[in-house]
């Protein structure tokens, strides 16, 4: 069977689009990688390119371009509105098929460990593959950006892991590491009362009581009349979107509120949603394994 | 967006296994098709075989294992438990992907017509491509076997669809057509009675008012002491795996009997699935784009 991994590298250009083609080449034509989606943000002054594909033909491609944003993209120089310290700013290796966190927590140490000795460049090591509780989130890491890294990272707490000791001069640092899979899954009420919406998500969020891999806040949806209970699902294997639309439902109740419907925004993987068919029909002895394009994708 | 079609050839050759191989290897190695399974029976003396891919390749390759079973099998030497017409017995083409069921059948035609033209063979064209109602049923097309057909072709009734107006010497006829996917799914009561499972495969079953899509039967399962509804889905696109697995918890209700729970044997297409979780989540504006590995499948 083979392995299929997503990647999600962020690059510090959203202007200068001959350049992001110039990124983006690295990843086309290439036996094993699939350059699923990409988008450039100029207020933002950044790009987003998500790929799959093999993990040893993902990371060729990836210290390819790694190497490519450093020789292009000039941090010293850099503007926009979100917050980087790097050219590219952070690289996540994300589980899809065949393979664990683990693995993705590998494969993205080994492109660290490359890339940082072919291209005398530092990288930190976050979220799952972070070797210290205070460098697991990102935007932790990333504090004081750019151009305060220097400084921070003379510090014991912001040594890099795999590099050297202080920012590349015009490349800056990455974040780079393994992460499971985000699901972004909104549950729609049948009410206009946002309070409804924050006090369900407050119950379910991890951060004050609620399911371990969820981040859930209320929304308003003024054009359509309605609220939502808007939610990120970092680790969908865990803490299943079924259990969680059950839930807000259960809570729901409370008010004399009805559930309309749910949403996932942008990409899902498979599992996530097979997963739900299986708690809802009480499939026994289901295996992925079964699912024809499942077979499709394995050799 | 590349389409993608499954075949599942039945041949008349279940024993001589070096013969099975030979027919197999027109599927191995070949770019765009990928065989998925086979499995070869002694008793009914056949091989299933499994393949999948881009319709242009999956044609070629079966219309030259259609060229290798004529030259290897002799249907006038042929014994077998299982009822059969043709050295290859009937070839579905199911759409999987980026594929109606409109060219699946225009796909069946075309291999129809170049195999009739290459090996001077005749072809039935069944299921969703009959040409006639009195044709859409392969055990009514094959009623009477290999030794009736040349006598059952005479008549105005079962001339063939392409190829000479008998059957091939040795190769005999073959149905070949277009369908939707099957799906065996299983729903197991807590009850150990059989009539209960029997009553509710009726009420659900076309055959017997239910639903259009759906062959259906009661089963007992005698070493876990309950019974089963076990059931064909026939085109899950028309009548859903929630709707059978709500009705019949809806029919249990009268019985005072409740649902344990349900099993898919065998291989189902990832929106079969996606589907049920569409539903049970009231997942609004839904596409298939959005799953992972659907993109991963698309060109």
């Amino acid at each position: 069977m083979n392995k299929i991994v997503e990647c999600v590298p962020n690059f510090s250009e959203g202007r200068d689009l001959q350049k992001v083609e110039k990124i983006l080449d690295t990843f086309r034509g290439k036996k094993g990688v699939k350059l699923l989606d990409y988008s450039s943000d100029e207020d933002h002054n950044r790009s987003v390119v998500t790929l799959m594909g093999e993990p040893e033909a993902v990371k060729k491609s990836v210290i390819e371009a790694i190497g490519l944003a450093i020789e292009l993209i000039d941090m010293t120089k850099h503007e926009g509105q979100h917050p980087r310290m790097g050219c590219v700013d952070v690289i996540p290796f994300i589980p899809i098929k065949n393979m664990t966190i683990k693995e993705a927590d590998e494969l993205a140490k080994e492109v660290a460990k490359e890339a940082s000795e072919l291209y005398d460049y530092p990288f930190f090591l976050y979220e799952k593959s972070a070797t210290a509780p205070h460098r697991e989130n990102l935007a932790k890491i990333r504090k004081g950006q750019f151009e305060g890294m220097a400084k921070k990272m003379e510090g014991d707490e912001f040594k890099p892991d795999f590099g050297p000791n202080t920012i590349h001069p015009t490349g800056g640092v990455t974040a780079i590491g393994a992460r499971m899979p985000l699901v972004a899954f909104n549950i729609k009420l049948d009410t206009d009362n946002l309070e409804i919406a924050v006090k369900i998500g407050k119950q379910i969020r991890h951060l004050s009581g609620g399911f371990r891999y969820c981040k859930a806040m209320g929304v308003e949806l003024e054009e359509r009349g309605i609220v939502e209970v808007s939610m990120n699902l970092t680790d969908f294997s865990k803490t299943s979107i079924y259990r969680v639309f059950e839930t807000v439902k259960m809570e729901c109740k409370r008010y004399g509120v009805n559930v309309l419907g749910s949403e996932i925004v942008g990409l899902v993987p498979m599992e996530a949603l097979t997963d739900c068919a299986q708690y809802y029909l009480g499939l026994e002895n289901f295996s992925m394994n079964q699912v024809l394009e499942s077979r499709l994708l394995s050799e």
